[in-house]
């Protein structure tokens, strides 16, 4: 959900730890020219180190080992965000565990092609980053495909948890392929010729695509290449130990209510109000990626729904709502549960989309004039590399200028792919009219712009609040008799495609520009990558599909929260709010507005407002549970412990032991489906009783 | 039971540590001095690294702080070996721990002192010596008053589990307090006078008192003094860790089955033969500080008796024994179980008692021949410090002479309390006639003195082995018809607390003549600790019996193993092998002859026979279960893998991750027995259904 954006992106912990890396690395030449020049660049030059290596044509950057590594990477990390999608639907960013995960098979292989005699081309890290932009685009897929979230939203299964189930279309694996090759590409050609405004013009900082290049340019120095070796092996390490947890519960969860995953570890009252340590090592490793800040919004929004509204509600059962409609029917508990979440991620949406906007537009006007009082004063064009530059600058202009990819190609490319997609997608969505589709393709670029220029300003991009606004247009234009719930939800779909791949690929275009990668590979391996991402999610999504019946169903092991909230606000759009529970629509307004309330605060408290939590952050557990929660703040905790009792070693291997927990525990996920899918169930049932339905279950079983 | 006394006397390892550490401490002169000297002595000198400090006369080495640590200390390990004993009855040494954490109890109220200008006496080398004799005194109470074995064994409670339930003893407080301050004090005043004899002259080793000295010393050097406080720290860490996890186990063991007690981590097939892992922090630490051999021995008789022997004999139901006796009566497979592992028991301890019997005699032999060649030749008396011995030697052996323990004194001392005894065990027991206590009382010095000496050449206390002699010479004496039982089990009482103490002691004596100890502070110590011992053991005992009624029963988590095996003992040397079921008695004699053999084969082979498996530790899971072996060899891996990894860590911190594992544990049973005493119970029960079970479980739950 949306709030993907804003952990994918708010990477400034490493960023801070390659800077570091950065410095070590340094010769001292370096460092003494950099003091001189002040505060001028923000690091020493880079590129020294690597001067004397010749720097690969875009054509050789793009080698068949980069892709054959990229897709075994691809699968891996589809599974992962899948299993993220279907449960708990926050996912970190895997950008370093794609950078080091490449780094390491790419070596091996090449390691191993060296002893033998055969290697031909070295490892590079142009060949890095290609492979990183690959694993990222085909992984984005999985995200924005929507498998989670408005995809799976329209199934029948989605449909029938929610108030209405007039219209639905069940996941079949043509229609979901056809239709993410269709709308996927788009936001490439939208972006592209941007590419040199953004990255060299606007000097965005795209925090995250930073903190990878500095990864990747960190690994491919000598010091950087050992300690890279170091992280690997940790991350290998809690892979496999993650894996193996992951194995070993696997056996103890027979049915539902089995297993570590109902293992009430804080009592069994707040087991009854979800609250508990669920021992899940993915979680763990999420709360170790992702900032202090949300986690503790989550626990707190956590703690605030399930620990105190909802018992409060439910105790206006008879009153409130009818009795006897059980923990899963909206017009009961379930409806505050989950319209109140949304009225806070809308509310939370809106003002950040506002925000972003209006802070594009303010950076734009003062980007455009400055522009024209440079081209009043005689200054040299920034275009070509100028004395003024740094080394670093120059060499990477001078590369990032160097492979043109021409306007007319991306514009032409644009139009063809419009075209088609107005073509076809009405046969898939035979609500979703050609007009419709038409008029989101004219909006479409804008949005792109604007989502890639404001992810590089503030690294957060707000990919689902985009989905929600095609949600609610296009829901209110094509209105309920029309099947506006399914056109909505299909609209939702295109919209996040188009504006999630354009501000991947600008991301990817500033590590390119940082590893000196040309643009043109960079390109090819995003639409490569996104080929992929369209082929591989769908096949990942089935096998998830086949293998776990109860999908998305309320208090499975799978509950896919985003897609009962999707389809709401897909039925929000289309009915309005008639169907809602008493006092619910006012609560609803209470949340929105203190959503908005909160970011207000945050912001005008500026440095200290990073101690006021994400209302977005908050309103997950309001529907999924807070058991996550305190997952996550396990991790965090780790973490706080281990940076106070060493920062150096907590800062260089924190991510890898989160990507080894991240990994292991998601790849597990692979063998679980594959043993689903054959038949083959857990023998061992490990459950927790009462002391005393424990002795009626002992009377019964006669011991 | 008797693998204790191997057990805690095999303590090479540490020894091995303890040489590092001094070798480290010992400045360069000594090295140097060392190295010119040759292979003469074995260690670089302590003591001149010690001779700028006063050593405090005898009484001032018995200070009231060392008392009152010890006291602590002494409950604390009270409820380990108790908790050990009732288990599984295998302890491991516990003199490290209690040496690190006497010096870290001291230390701390010394600095806090010191801080406050208080302080009058610093902390000493000697004063740890004393505290360490205190305690280790007062824990040999808690395992040779036999509260796991003989005396137990005496209960009603214990007694219905046998064949014969013919005469019972049950525990009560104020007869077992009386019985061993009668019995424990006897051991001492035996041996005393051969101090010099012993430590001196024959210069014995004693390892584990050997390397105690070495702990105690290289604490009080400047590095020792550091690294000390780093193993504390780590210990402190394992023992927080080890404690919580016990108290987070407790939450799910509202009844018998349930928790992580019964967690078949290894599969439900498993579990029904008791092969799991159960997560029992104790068993892990008490695994890292037994050699290899035992954790592999005990896994090897686990799976030779659980694995293939019972499953087989089980398969003879209804020949070899009748059906439907259950699984815990002794007519039928409890009756194999217990038989088989007796035997073995004996004939592992029958060979060693004849071993160490022949090394004691050929020992003393020699001895002999080389004092009387040493009195013809003119060679200065060894007796006082002659130029010939090294620095070292010279001081310890001053102080050691300094202070006298008059012969007088020893001698008056064992016949009043012998005659104290002989008056008062037979109101205690009635079938222990006053003549039978005579003639123990008359043979104990010899058979102390046995023990004593074997320990000091081979680190091996025999002591339930010498218990099992009076159990089968009393009992067979007694006879049936006169409570033969009972009496031979309380003579099993007498002849254990006499040879233990008196071995403790030596071992005490030499650790005090490597530390300039004087022997009367020792002595002293050793008293006060037993004294301690004799008053707390019963206590912690009474809250076990009183706060978890089902102590002793087959399955429940206080199954006090070798109670049951005693017992049998007893009824086996009254009786004769007329009940046994049918073949068992052919097996017990083949188990017999194997332990012999491996034995023979053992010693045959050399240092290669470091390979072969102690018959005794094979021969405990046989009744118990193969699950503790489980956790102990996961100790072994773990101790493995972190010397692979880091050696030099692992051995210097191995043992304090150990001892906080145990202590941790053990000083849970507190607060858990007295949870029970006062009648809280767990609220919940993790429980473990197979498949089908669970579906039947969740329809009589009506889920």
């Amino acid at each position: 959900m949306a709030q993907n954006g804003n952990q994918d992106r708010v990477m400034d912990d490493y960023d801070h730890h390659h800077h570091d890396h950065d410095h070590a690395s340094g010769d001292e030449y370096d460092e003494h020219e950099h003091k001189l020049k002040g505060k001028k660049e923000e690091e020493p030059s880079v590129e020294r180190v690597f001067k004397h290596l010749l720097v690969p044509s875009w054509r050789n950057q793009l080698t068949v080992r980069a892709f054959v590594v990229s897709f075994a990477l691809s699968i891996l990390f589809c599974f992962i965000v899948m299993k993220l999608n279907l449960t708990t639907g926050i996912i970190p960013s895997l950008n370093v565990s794609a950078g080091l995960l490449g780094f390491f098979f790419v070596k091996t292989w090449t390691k191993f092609l060296e002893r033998s005699g055969w290697l031909k081309q070295p490892f590079t890290r142009q060949e890095n980053t290609v492979i990183q932009t690959c694993v990222v685009a085909s992984s984005g897929i999985a995200y924005s495909g929507g498998f989670g979230s408005y995809l799976f939203a329209m199934s029948e299964h989605v449909a029938k948890q929610s108030s209405d189930t007039s219209d639905f279309k069940d996941p079949k694996l043509g229609w979901i392929i056809a239709f993410l090759f269709v709308v996927s590409f788009l936001g490439l050609f939208s972006v592209v010729p941007l590419r040199k405004i953004m990255v060299i013009k606007f000097k965005l900082t795209y925090p995250s695509g930073t903190a990878t290049a500095h990864l990747i340019n960190s690994f491919h120095t000598p010091q950087g290449a050992k300690l890279a070796k170091k992280q690997v092996k940790v991350l290998g390490k809690f892979f496999g130990l993650s894996f193996f947890w992951g194995f070993f519960q696997w056996f103890y969860t027979a049915s539902d209510g089995c297993g570590f995953q109902a293992f009430p570890s804080l009592g069994l009252k707040a087991f009854g109000n979800k609250f508990y340590f669920d021992f899940a090592a993915i979680y763990v490793g999420v709360g170790m990626i992702c900032p202090y800040i949300i986690n503790i919004s989550v626990l707190l929004g956590g703690i605030l729904s399930w620990g105190v509204m909802w018992p409060l509600i439910e105790n206006q059962e008879g009153h409130w709502y009818d009795k006897g409609l059980g923990d899963g029917s909206l017009h009961g508990i379930q409806g505050y549960r989950v319209f109140i979440a949304i009225a806070m991620i809308l509310g939370d949406g809106l003002y950040n989309f506002v925000k972003v906007l209006s802070h594009t537009l303010l950076g734009l006007y003062y980007q455009i004039k400055e522009k024209q009082r440079e081209n009043v004063l005689p200054v040299a064009d920034q275009d070509s590399p100028s004395s003024q530059l740094t080394y670093d600058d120059q060499r990477r202009q001078q590369f990032f200028l160097k492979d043109q990819i021409p306007p007319w190609f991306a514009v032409g490319g644009y139009v063809a792919i419009a075209a088609i997609s107005t073509a076809t997608l009405p046969h898939l969505f035979p609500h979703l009219k050609w007009y419709y589709i038409l008029v989101i393709y004219l909006v479409a670029p804008a949005l792109a712009f604007c989502n890639a220029y404001g992810c590089g300003l503030t690294d957060w991009s707000l990919v689902s609040t985009y989905g929600k606004l095609a949600i609610f247009t296009i829901g209110a234009w094509a209105g309920a008799s029309h099947g506006g719930v399914l056109a909505s939800l299909a609209a939702c779909g295109v919209m996040m495609n188009i504006v999630s791949t354009a501000s991947d690929l600008m991301q990817d275009f500033k590590t390119g520009y940082l590893t000196l990668s040309s643009p043109r590979s960079m390109f090819v391996s995003q639409i490569l990558g996104t080929a992929m991402g369209c082929v591989i999610s769908p096949c990942v999504f089935w096998i998830f599909y086949k293998a776990f019946p109860d999908l998305g169903t309320h208090k499975s092991e799978y509950p896919a929260p985003n897609a009962i909230v999707f389809r709401n606000m897909a039925i929000l759009g289309v009915q309005g709010f008639g169907s809602l529970p008493k006092n619910c629509l006012m609560l609803c307004y209470i949340f929105f507005g203190a959503a908005v309330v909160i970011n207000l605060i945050k912001d005008l408290m500026g440095k200290r407002g990073r101690f006021i939590p994400l209302p977005m952050a908050m309103a997950i557990p309001f529907y999924t549970g807070p058991y996550f929660a305190i997952d996550m703040c396990v991790g965090s905790l780790i973490l706080y412990v281990w940076e106070k009792v060493d920062k150096a070693k907590a800062d260089a291997f924190g991510p890898a032991v989160a990507s080894g927990l991240i990994c292991g525990d998601g790849i597990w996920t692979l063998p679980a489906s594959v043993l689903a899918l054959v038949g083959v169930k857990p023998p061992i049932c490990m459950r927790f009783f009462s002391r005393a339905t424990n002795q009626r279950v002992d009377t019964f079983l006669g011991n």
